[in-house]
């Protein structure tokens, strides 16, 4: 499954159309997001791909997951929401 | 379908608990929120219910829409998170 990784400074309509076209092709996407700022956009960008995959003939759910990560050298724990395709 | 409103200052773990005993009874539930902070306290919140909720045989998930909703008389977009049980 791609995983994109989202920051507070990504566009949520941006996010949005890599999102669906991913979702074309897969079956799901993992967004990791470490960050109020970061979770915000990314659950915009969720509800925006919806809107973009309905004449498509499809929708999208999410689950959230806490996992632990390591940036710059640092033990952080970052949000995973991973994507799914429905009907 | 009941409404939880969540904001920038309620506790991941007490939305958790209040969102698994809710599930317990019914299908779903939704959660209003207004901005960054609400909106990570929120996905917080379901990623803890969905370990409450694990033993008990069964997953949630979710999917976001906007809303636009008055607050203090005036126009907010406000983000609704729908969730459902699995399972």
């Amino acid at each position: 499954m791609k995983v994109m990784r989202v920051s507070s400074a990504s566009r949520p309509s941006l996010i949005a159309q890599a999102l669906s076209s991913e979702l074309k092709k897969n079956f799901g996407v993992e967004i990791q997001t470490i960050g109020a700022g970061a979770v915000n956009q990314a659950v915009k960008a969720i509800a925006i791909a919806r809107g973009l995959l309905r004449p498509c003939g499809f929708d999208l759910s999410f689950q959230p997951e806490f996992v632990e990560i390591e940036k710059e050298g640092q033990a952080r724990t970052a949000l995973k929401l991973v994507i799914s395709k429905q009907g």
